[in-house]
């Protein structure tokens, strides 16, 4: 599996690109690891939630009296429980958030905004108790008209889910009630010169269903709210800091009196960075004087948990006969969900984030309707965008018949090239990714039968720096004990670990990596945005040569030399004709002043720009309209692959699920609102019997802003997948598939059509 | 309680001095804080201990077939289970360990040394399973003769415990075998010369009981021995990393495999320093794949942990009539227990701690016999050898006409003097606090009344540095955590946090000290040796300088300029007619670069020098012998007094438990060597229905090795209690007492001896 497009000067590392067993590895594979729902705390009680049955629906009045009377109730909860709070922007983690509506998203306030949110909670002896209990909360609900579809939300008639959001705060329209949350205009050059200057225009739209991250592990809390007003969480969360900075904001405390314990995590992908559990058990702790743990079912992480936004997106592209684009224009509205704040930002910087247009327009609206407020998922905002435009780029180079590669080649986004939103690109990758993708043996290989296609599409991510903090300790026996503050969710404790280890020269495994607790470690970001090989690897680096530092003034300590005199190649510390390894130095510790203690705080700003291309060959059932993928090849840029296997294995789970949104994955919601498929029974994700070995070629153009090189790689492989996959289902059945998911019934449907019209 | 006699040039503190709420206080008093009994993990075996039934005896043979068939049983474990060791010292914290013998008392290999000795032990998924199947382990034993006075072990016909000790490879003996494992000789001037100069010379006999530590809590262990090799322990112990280096040496692991989970503990004094059940619970998880927990019941602990020991000395004073000291000698012979390695050295280094000696000379002699393994007990082998000398001094000045404070105030050690085994004292604090204790309005009171008597004792312990580390992270909102790996056991989470505070001018509150985990902080000695507000502290100090460079440079970011130029007075920085606080730097910290980690290590050599000088008034019941304290004064120099209440509390507390040895507490053995007073109903310690309110004299004589004056406080103030009560009792009844304890039979009969010889 180890294809890497290798990029020269690449420097000779020990640690570094080598394969070695996770650190976590057996905790995780004997059952040792400790996820929230492992935790059990004595004299706990369990907690179940209330939710709403109508998408939209006022709250007139909410009646726990025969609740509290059932035996073994503990407390009652409803939002009147959460302090007043202003309706006030907090930076957290990768973005930013209003805290009265994620206060009333976490527990319903005067209405209820999607079918699955939060009214009320139970804390009770048993969970069985809490069950009964909470069946007996008497609410007395207003229905209102509900929407799901954002272009439905945006209407002037639409139902209005916020009476009092204005937005002419936030975006370019009036002062009157409207769902649009924001409005987002990039501009770059002159859009219409540059259509004009087009031999060809092409402008199509496109539109994808709500999916959701589909972690394995549904969000669970515990709370222990403790007699001195400190709170204690256990969790499992992305992010330790920002899930105890929300949680303090949340229930107005300091900051310094949260302790959350980031338990291991089954899964997050974006969807575990808002609080939504957290405080609710910290306040029925607080009523009930015991701690309280949550654990939602299944359900409830579909309906009451954040997906993807669905959206609407028109592109146009227009470009000169020998393939050079000139002009390029996108307009996206994307679901908000229930509360402002979705992920259109991203979205508007990515559509053509791929691409050197001298002439760019962008407009894009956040837009509020009654589904789950959505989260991050995986490069989010992106996969919509570049579906969009992938798909009229691979039209365009079909229409000027030019090979798909050569087209991207031809204007394909470089060091120096501008992007719409503004920044211009450092050293970057996606060149020599395309260029490894054609060369690739899948692209040559010939693909042929009946119904087949292939298809392909680039794809980016930004990736974020963000910050991050370690500290390291040196044991007598030569090894290292690890403090991160960076949850691992895709196996960073090794990435992280390697890259200490390579700074000081010693094995992979005598470093130990330790994920702590928010009271053990210095503050460091949520994992997200691909930061953490990145951003708390550059950290581990910088705690390296600390402890290199401190190593050598041990050492001279030893031979009775000045430490500037010392010089250190990998693990070997020399000086005057002495010579000790690490592990030597390392072991006289005790005798020459205690323990050796490194740290380091980095804040690395600025994106890691990771690209990808991915080629797909599928077979179509002309029976069904059912997709076989017969083949998959994911290449992208890494930058530096610390660990190799992890970087396939992010690269191999972004395209599956790329996968899952392009062909089988959506919220599907009856007229009344309610999604009708909030189970693993009936929301079709991907597994590993519906997709062929995904191969993988790690190009490596180092980020010179990073010592080893490293971009961030975890969210790219979900961009292009959907694309490609609309690219080769065209290759394979002439039919342009605009609308995701395209599922069995959609593509048969679309097909049918495409024979009717040719009959 | 607030009678400090101040120092001239105390420097003014804002938080050092003042007596804050403790910062565990809450989770103490409220029960949440987590002791190793209220561990429980997910599985987890119970364990119980199998314990010689005899003082001495070969173990023939071990069966465990019938206990193992028991239902419910995991898995049984014998000394067999352990690895090989070498006969190997190993050091370890405050002392140094022979692993050979340390492995043999966690469970006997080839003989039973004492009774209780620990034989084998059983896991099951029950403690009622366990108790039933170590009921069923047959061990076939060989009584052998048995012996638990030290100068009969001495003897050439005494029972041999250890077949192959030669006292000739650590002592002066020749190569015989025998239960001598080592001989200390200190000498300095001529002492024959000195007692020859005397006009007065007394030399008497003193003996002293073995009594033991007797924490509230038991000892308690928990291990996981993971399938990775790796190990974790969750312990009561005084030092987390001497647990780790200890466990992982006998059980030959790397020690970065052991983590040790330092719980919340109940009481140490010394005795929680030396594994017992940690290998075992260890070997037993290995065993049966669980976690497993051993916790020992009470007459375990008595029988099978480590009393201080009981002791043989014989003290020669000689001095001119004016009460000038011309030369001292001591012959001590102390228990080393069933294995070598026990408090002679410090007895020694400490019968004449106190005084200026021209011309002085100590034999000490370290004697196994058949009692468990002695371990530390606060000062431990000083009390003793105080006991002792105090006593002599006393009749001395006594048969001299000398006032007790006159005649130890000529002859006080001070900045200068010479100890017997070589070091030469500093600026230390005796003479200011025997003047403060004379000064006191106990010793001007008058004392009235049948049968009383007012004593005093001077007391000495060195006090230790060692090796600690600490971290410490800054909050956005101006509050640090601050991680230590010092075990708290007499509130040293507010004095180590109080020395941060202190250091960058916040309050006592804002600094939130946390006990970490082997694995999370840096090598730390262990809780001992009065060392952890000094040591500890001191790291805080370096810890928090560390972290006022980083936030200068944080200000110089702000106010762009050179970090160089920013001032700090307490938590105020400035420059350039800028001006911020401590807690607004925090704020700013997101937007200037990351979080803000401070670190430090220190190994501080040589010792810090406790003083302490008591007073006590009694009355003896002449019909019983019963001793009751009138009234009781401590004074002592602590340096500086970090929080008063702490070092207050430290003084009343090591004055009872010297009032225990003095009056009460004896191990009572019978003819057939078995402890017949293994319960706290028959060990009598003193409650607090036994003794008045200890009145307090804390003195502060700066120590010039701490930056602010800390001297260790924990261990002095157990060493004047006894001499001080003996002198009291002969000051009421003319008795002369010299042997402990001074309980109401032995003195009932020497009252009555006295009263015969006189008729």
């Amino acid at each position: 599996m180890d294809k890497r497009a290798e990029a020269t000067d690449t420097p000779e590392y020990k640690v570094i690109g080598t394969r070695p067993v996770r650190h976590d590895g057996a905790d995780k594979v004997t059952g040792r690891a400790i996820y929230g729902a492992d935790v059990h705390l004595t004299g706990m009680a369990h907690s179940r939630i209330l939710r709403s049955p109508h998408p939209h629906a006022r709250i007139k009045s909410i009646d726990t009296s025969e609740a509290e009377k059932i035996p073994g109730v503990l407390a009652v909860l409803t939002a009147a429980d959460f302090p007043e709070l202003e309706d006030k922007i907090a930076h957290l983690g990768e973005g930013s958030v209003n805290l009265a509506f994620l206060a009333a998203n976490c527990v319903a306030k005067d209405k209820a905004l999607y079918r699955g949110h939060a009214v009320a909670a139970v804390a009770a002896v048993s969970p069985h108790a809490a069950d009964e209990a909470v069946k007996r909360i008497k609410v007395e609900y207003e229905p209102l008209p509900a929407t799901t579809w954002v272009l439905d939300a945006m209407k002037d008639d639409a139902p209005l889910l916020h009476e009092n959001l204005r937005t002419d705060e936030m975006g370019e329209k009036g002062d009157k009630p409207s769902n649009v949350a924001s409005h987002l205009h990039f501009e770059t050059g002159d859009v219409e010169k540059g259509f004009a200057e087009a031999d060809v225009v092409i402008e199509r739209e496109f539109r994808t269903a709500s999916v959701h991250q589909g972690y394995i592990e549904p969000h669970v809390a515990t709370a222990l709210w403790n007699e001195d007003g400190r709170l204690k969480i256990w969790t499992s969360t992305q992010g330790s800091f920002t899930c105890r900075q929300q949680t303090a904001e949340l229930l107005q405390m300091p900051i310094s009196h949260v302790t959350v314990v980031p338990c291991e995590i089954g899964g997050g992908f974006g969807g575990k960075i808002a609080v939504y559990l957290e405080p609710v058990a910290a306040l029925l702790s607080r009523k009930c004087g015991r701690p309280v743990k949550i654990i939602m079912q299944r359900n409830e992480v579909f309906e009451g948990t954040g997906p993807t936004p669905g959206s609407f997106v028109r592109v146009k592209l227009g470009a000169k006969k020998d393939g050079r684009l000139t002009a390029g224009q996108a307009w996206l509205a994307y679901d908000a969900g229930a509360y402002p704040g979705g992920m259109i930002g991203p979205g508007c910087m990515c559509v053509f984030s791929c691409y050197e247009l001298p002439h760019a327009l962008v407009d894009g609206y956040d837009v509020c309707l009654n589904k789950p407020k959505t989260q991050a998922y995986r490069a989010p905002g992106a996969t919509q965008a570049a579906f969009a435009c992938e798909s009229v780029v691979d039209e365009l180079a079909d229409a000027l018949g030019i090979d798909p590669f050569d087209f991207r080649l031809k204007n394909a986004a470089k060091e120096g090239t501008r992007r719409v939103d503004g920044p211009i690109y450092p050293r970057i990758g996606l060149i020599e990714t395309l260029e490894a993708a054609r060369n690739s043996e899948h692209w040559k290989s010939p693909l042929e039968g009946e119904n087949r296609g292939r298809g392909m599409a680039a794809g980016f991510w930004f990736n974020v720096g963000l910050k991050s903090s370690v500290s390291a300790h040196v044991n007598p026996d030569g090894t290292v004990k690890l403090l991160e503050g960076s949850t691992d969710i895709g196996g960073t404790r090794a990435s992280v670990a390697m890259q200490l280890a390579e700074t000081l020269g010693i094995a992979a495994e005598d470093v130990h990596p330790i994920v702590a607790d928010t009271d053990s470690v210095g503050y460091t970001d949520v994992t997200g945005g691909s930061r953490v090989t990145f951003a708390t690897g550059m950290a581990a680096y910088e705690a390296g040569l600390d402890i290199r530092r401190q190593m050598a003034e041990r050492a001279a300590l030893l031979w009775e030399c000045d430490a500037n005199d010392v010089t250190i190649e990998g693990d070997d510390y020399s000086a005057n004709g002495n010579s000790m390894t690490f592990r030597e130095i390392a072991a006289n510790l005790h005798e020459t002043g205690g323990a050796v203690v490194g740290r380091a705080t980095v804040a690395p700003e600025g994106s890691t720009n990771g690209f990808g291309c991915h080629i797909v060959d599928v077979e179509v059932d002309p029976e069904t309209g059912k997709v076989t993928i017969l083949r998959y090849t994911a290449a992208q840029d890494a930058g530096k692959a610390i660990h190799p296997s992890y970087v396939e294995g992010q690269m191999q789970g972004g395209a599956v699920q790329g996968i899952g949104w392009a062909l089988n994955e959506e919220y599907f919601f009856d007229n009344q609102g309610a999604m009708r498929n909030a189970s693993f029974l009936d929301y079709r994700m991907p597994t590993c019997l519906d997709v062929p070995m995904i191969d993988t070629i790690i190009v490596e153009v180092p980020n010179p802003a990073h010592p080893y090189g490293v971009r961030g790689v975890g969210e790219t492989p979900i961009v292009p997948p959907p694309a490609a996959l609309a690219n080769a289902i065209y290759n394979a059945t002439g039919v342009r598939m605009r609308e995701l998911p395209m599922s069995p019934p959609r593509l048969w449907k679309a097909m049918a059509e495409k024979a009717g019209s040719r009959e």
